[in-house]
């Protein structure tokens, strides 16, 4: 089944608000075997939206739109609907007595301009919206689905979860699958060129795409059963693995500091950070792994030599090679290791660059029991917390 | 002039990405009296881009384009654009260069791939970008400019502010100029309420939006000079600020924590946190804030008992009231104070909620010299973030 999305409203024009409804049902429908082809986002002008409706009608089977089905002059998507299919708005008594008893229960009083919201064409069906005012639409006819879906994120979701998936998955037939897999120290045409003999095959598809943790690879089958479809995925990651497989790190949701945790979780290590340049970005990237405090023994964050010093660091080495050293991010991770009684302490100190410094560093000191290693990096908060998880991975993995 | 957005990339047809390029640009676009009129996502697949790039030449005076301009083979906006003028790509010598010196200063040798980011069309000419090895493309022809802009957003972003938008300010006759004033503590129908007067105007304009660090009202006014533009926000600066003045916490790029940061310095006071719940989010909303070392004294992440008590806070009085309590928070604010030697202390203590336990709770304690107070809120580390700024912000007000 071909697919498309279009989304109305002039605030997605002036960038006020990110089109989220788009990427929730872009995000949706491989999970039903639905190929979506085109998105657009069109503005609140009558004329604007049946144009491109006319096209969507031409090419494609199934049509999601989202928003302008609120009571106001600036919604329009019933009338370009009614519009395009050349079909006339009706009022719709079951729906007017429904937003009449909404608004009873609410104690207040329909304002007139809600009755559009009541008005439908002979060939759409009402969907019930358990979270708003505004009913959806399901048409069908010519061979076509058209649903109109409401523009608030959590009316929509509400919407397409109880009401439109349900029917949209009897009439399916594909599955769908995708896997993740995520690397790291290589860039883009490296690993496009490693799996070069993956990336030309139409099914499974092969996506290689640059993030801010890495190189991820996105491995798409469709197929007929899900069973199938999980083997064609098994099958395409023994070969990526056998390429990649020492520069793949996650997969999926993976994220680095899960990851890490993992790591710290699996070999009982626990870990605790000094930061100066990134200011509690590191910490604060481990807050919402939820076992978080069984490895992480805490955090500081430390803008003045006094702090430092209060807290373990050594003043004659600050003052010796100065706060922004390799001898000071390594004394820092020492310092907090042992203040915090951790197995692995990370000291982060660093300067950004200015006009008058050209050039800014940041070093990152990881220290155990036995040995302290320090790397520099340029500036740039989430880069430095990034390169400060990737060398904490290599610490854990060489660990044993 | 008559403006479309074309953003292509399988990603966004899988919903694995929301297109935050798309809506970068258009809130850029009215800053130089563009009108946006169309915004289209599409798959990488060189038939449909051609496709959506043919419809936009026919109706469009500037087109801009995001993604595709990668190395590998799914790049494909450079073939498309030059299929749908019907002109053919060439190495061109200097892109060449610039990418084998920027792959040799990396001391990287540069794949083959990379080669294809130096082809360009005879109509088209480069645009630097400063952060990555594909450049932009500038075309013009025929009375229309379409101006291809790389995917990753800290690129697009930098090529948008340094080379596109110079170019495009100089063929611009109107202005656009607007102001954003930010409110706390009213709701988004109370504050509507207030400036209902003002809603309603055509040129100035005032919109309304709900936003996480409270309701935001955007005033805009299209004029003929800069001047005349400036005129105009200023006249309505004065008729919002004589209902809304006292809820009013910031404008523009103001953030939370730069408009607490400035209240610090301007009275001299200085911060320290200790955090449970919130993981350093708190101290690293300081981060970014150039002069946060004058005011910050620093933070602690702990999320033990034994780190709490370690940095002074009273062990009877966790085993007395438990670790998420009032007397907690409040303990918490004054041991980090009084530890780093500042003048307000904030120790934030809370509990997400679990299917166990359905409501969870967060206290964040403020303390100075005199006094503290503690607040209760339902959890959420960016909204208890937020909280707590806003309750420092109100501590610092009313100090005198």
């Amino acid at each position: 089944m071909k697919a498309e999305i279009i989304s109305t409203g002039t605030e997605l024009l002036l960038g006020e608000i990110t089109d989220t409804d788009a990427s929730y049902l872009a995000s949706q429908l491989p999970l039903l075997g639905i190929d979506l082809y085109w998105i657009s986002q069109v503005g609140d002008n009558q004329a604007r939206v049946v144009e491109v409706l006319q096209r969507a009608w031409q090419r494609s089977e199934l049509i999601l739109t989202s928003g302008g089905l609120g009571p106001t002059e600036d919604d329009l998507t019933r009338e370009a609907i009614a519009e395009m299919l050349g079909e006339k708005l009706e009022m719709e008594p079951s729906l007017e007595s429904g937003l009449r008893k909404r608004f009873a229960r609410l104690g207040m009083e329909m304002p007139l301009s809600n009755l559009r919201q009541a008005t439908i064409i002979p060939s759409a069906k009402p969907i019930n919206n358990a979270r708003g005012t505004a009913p959806g639409w399901w048409v069908e006819k010519d061979g076509r689905i058209l649903v109109a879906l409401p523009g608030p994120p959590r009316e929509l979701q509400e919407m397409w979860q109880k009401e439109v998936q349900p029917r949209l998955r009897q009439r399916s037939t594909a599955i769908i699958l995708s896997k993740t897999f995520k690397t790291f120290s290589l860039g883009e045409a490296a690993v496009g060129e490693l799996v070069s003999s993956l990336l030309f095959s139409a099914n499974p598809t092969l996506a290689v795409y640059a993030k801010a943790d890495g190189i991820h690879l996105r491995l798409t089958t469709k197929a007929e059963s899900q069973k199938q479809a999980e083997r064609m995925i098994a099958e395409g990651e023994v070969s990526i693995r056998a390429v990649l497989g020492e520069y793949i790190w996650g997969a999926d949701n993976d994220t680095l500091e899960a990851a890490v945790g993992h790591l710290l979780t699996k070999k009982g290590l626990s870990l605790a950070i000094m930061e100066d340049y990134s200011g509690g970005y590191l910490a604060a990237s481990f807050a919402d792994i939820p076992n978080s405090p069984t490895f992480f023994k805490g955090g500081l964050v430390t803008y003045s030599d006094a702090a430092r010093v209060g807290f373990g660091v050594n003043a004659e080495v600050i003052s010796q090679y100065g706060a922004v050293s390799p001898e000071v991010a390594q004394a820092m991770a020492e310092a907090v290791r042992t203040l915090l009684r951790a197995d692995i302490g990370i000291g982060i100190t660093g300067i950004e660059e200015t006009p008058a410094r050209p050039v800014g560093t940041v070093y990152i000191g990881i220290a155990d029991d036995k040995t302290s290693r320090v790397i520099s990096r340029p500036p740039g908060k989430q880069r430095v917390t990034t390169a400060a998880l990737f060398e904490l991975r290599e610490v854990l993995i060489a660990l044993d």
